[in-house]
């Protein structure tokens, strides 16, 4: 018998998929990686599932490559050869949500957006939003500890995890954090599971914090500059005020350029940067009145600010084409360094000189107040990865973005994409105490192997 | 040559103390724990001493117990025998403060209010402010994870840690975490020393989050209740209104009787609860009116609410008495239990059976906001540990707190004194785990064997 029909014999049926194209389909994530050929995919329906799937993976020594809805964008959940992927996707319980204590209970397959919904009928919400939160799962959100437009405000992933229920390379469950909003007992297990991309082991229930939604709809302004520069002070001057935006984006001139040859915005010739942002505080509207005339003082040309829903949703709208305005032009590579926040205008501007010296076409979008940005590579369609000068122009953002004391990923994860760069951040030290831990939970190396560290 | 002679050799003269009375008055923090006799005391004044102490102490097997300023509240820096004391408040440099990215980086020995006091020069704030913030030390912050009055809304010390250097048990140099608000580059090994109690490594100096000082001072309610029922009803109303207030502490009757006795606050007979709560939102004033019409709503017998800062400052200086008031009364057990929020009055109500029960004098008070109750047990003066009803009533309450969902320590760690209680709620896969995890950081146990886990 192969390892993998004792797979089939050991779960429920219908449970384990082999059909090469079907399993082909669960290979990928949203990365420009080749996956390799899995034995074959669980769908995964409860946590004893996961139990089996594990034992059995230990027993023969298969590797184990979680996924969720498989929109990452570093790679983690790509397979690799002679793996079993474990979808946790067909999980999708919210076991319990409870409005007196601000927490829910749930499985790995929630979709990020319908938890949210959940618990907005409490008046609650569930506050990391990365962008794909309509199609990506809370499991895949906390493997990669995903952020978002909110997190500005809110944290990431990260902060809305209170606890986990993981099962382990062999089989075992653990149960870590708890359901109380503090708590000290012990070393921080689930902030080590957050963010290990599946490589420590496999998440099969989370207790996340929500949060109180505003009562009010968010109030928004879109400010036009004409340099970064100006633009970038205008971040510093409002977050130096205390205005906590709820969400603050920048768009440099060829984002704007590309939105504008789509739909049509009126872009000015003078106008090298947007910014957009938003309050949710009780009192919004006079907070983002504050923000407009801080864009004023710091060289805005133009601010608009909303006065109802609908005009802050065409103002967010702009922001919302950046990717789309991107796919028009060709194939994206999305990336993601962080940098401390006064570098922001600084690191743009090393997005755009290497764009120029690589010949490559970068659009630059960032979460502004995290100093968190995301270059928009473009390459042309059908090419199944980015070319050379596409790398070369990614490797001189990701050394200058380390330059500035900023980070190869602020959100998005190491996964299989920024391996060849993780030993210029994370140095010798570093990369052994990770190995170690990564051991003692999988001492035979089953677990996504390859990604994350 | 002894061991310890070789220690004073390798290091800059002064740096060991080895006179028996002065090592004792290292070998204790504030818990009721009778410490063993240490080897010597180390008083590190750079990184470069931690390095060498370490190194020597992996060379003979020495344990080391790391320090700040030894205001712990469950034994973590309670020195074993034959073990070096090695005590980091003399490392008190801040070594960068950038207000542009709302950054700083410190050494282990600053104290906490120094810290805050610093940052609030930029109109910045350094957010977490345990009670003992006026001389307890960054490091042990960090070490414990420790909380305070804010956290309800700026979240405990694990929350503004963003980067930590660590010196291994071996001498070698780890630097963990970043400069930048988010960061996904491996695993959250700055989560994972933050709370383990120098189990794992000595902090040598740590990249600190700062946030923006509200520009106001803040406003504050006090409210008093007949029930402790009806309190928990205003705060879970409070909290379900949005209102994030910056500050909500709960006393039951017994701890106001106890100010009532010292300082006549005028405590009505019919009072069993009294609730503070602060706002420093920008509109911080009708916030705080909105919380004072909750208590209304929720059977309050009387609200105040300040109209000045130094109204704000005398109904917030209840609170402050409540420990002093308690010290008066005998010595102090001060437990530190948390719940989730909902279940805030049952727990308080436990700890009034368990009294009763024991004959045990216990006055709580709660940080409401986030279900953290510090239960004092009081007991006679001069006793060197608490008497046998304490403990009995002291066990009740901790296995109360887990029945109800609730973690045995909130804020204060679990360092020797929870040890007993900690298979309650750790479990066994969890224990093996976190043992597991301290192998990798000190394979030879010489790093405070016997805390945190």
């Amino acid at each position: 018998m192969r390892p993998i029909d004792a797979l089939v014999a050991a779960l429920p049926p219908g449970r384990v998929v082999t059909d090469p194209d079907v399993a082909d389909s669960y290979a990928r994530d949203r990365t420009f990686v080749e996956p390799g050929k899995p034995l074959g995919v669980v769908l995964a329906a409860t946590r004893e599932d996961v139990v089996t799937t594990m034992r059995w993976a230990s027993e023969h020594r298969v590797p184990v490559v979680p996924r969720g809805a498989g929109t990452g964008l570093a790679g983690a959940a790509t397979a690799t050869d002679g793996a079993v992927v474990l979808s946790l996707a067909r999980m999708t319980a919210i076991r319990e949500l409870s409005p007196a204590d601000e927490i829910a209970v749930v499985e790995p397959g929630v979709i990020t957006a319908d938890l949210d919904r959940a618990a907005r009928e409490h008046g609650l919400m569930y506050a990391p939003d990365p962008s794909s939160y309509e199609i990506s799962t809370i499991g895949g959100n906390l493997a990669t500890n995903a952020g978002g437009l909110r997190c500005v405000k809110y944290g990431v992933t990260r902060d809305s995890a209170l606890g986990l229920e993981v099962v382990l390379a062999d089989g075992r469950v653990l149960n870590t954090g708890r359901r109380t909003m503090k708590g000290v007992t012990g070393y921080d297990l689930t902030g080590l599971f957050v963010g290990s991309e599946g490589t420590l082991g496999v998440i099969t229930a989370a207790t996340v914090r929500l949060r109180q939604a505003p009562a009010q709809p968010p109030a928004t302004f879109a400010a036009e500059f004409g340099s970064l520069r100006e633009a970038g002070a205008a971040v510093a001057a409002i977050m130096a005020a205390g205005c906590q935006p709820s969400l603050m984006e920048l768009m440099d001139r060829a984002t704007l350029e590309a939105i504008d040859d789509w739909r049509n915005i009126g872009l000015e010739p003078g106008t090298d940067a947007m910014l957009i942002g938003q309050s949710d505080a009780s009192d919004s509207q006079a907070v983002v009145e504050r923000m407009e005339a801080l864009c004023v003082e710091n060289g805005a040309s133009f601010v608009a600010v909303s006065s109802s829903p609908q005009e802050a949703e065409e103002l967010i709208g702009v922001r919302r084409m950046a990717y789309h305005a991107g796919e028009r032009l060709g194939a994206c590579l999305v990336e993601d360094v962080c940098v401390p926040r006064s570098a922001l205008p600084e690191m743009i501007g090393a997005v755009e000189a290497a764009a120029a010296a690589h010949g490559a076409k970068i659009l630059t979008v960032a979460h502004a107040g995290d100093g968190n940005l995301h270059p928009v590579f473009i390459f042309e369609h059908g090419l199944t990865e980015p070319p050379a000068n596409v790398w070369a122009a990614a490797d001189e953002v990701f050394t200058r973005a380390l330059e500035l004391g900023g980070t190869l990923t602020g959100e998005h994860g190491v996964g299989l994409l920024k391996q060849r760069w993780l030993a210029l951040e994370a140095g010798p030290v570093t990369q052994e105490v990770q190995q170690g831990i990564k051991a003692v939970f999988d001492p035979l190396g089953i677990l996504n192997p390859g990604k994350a560290i």
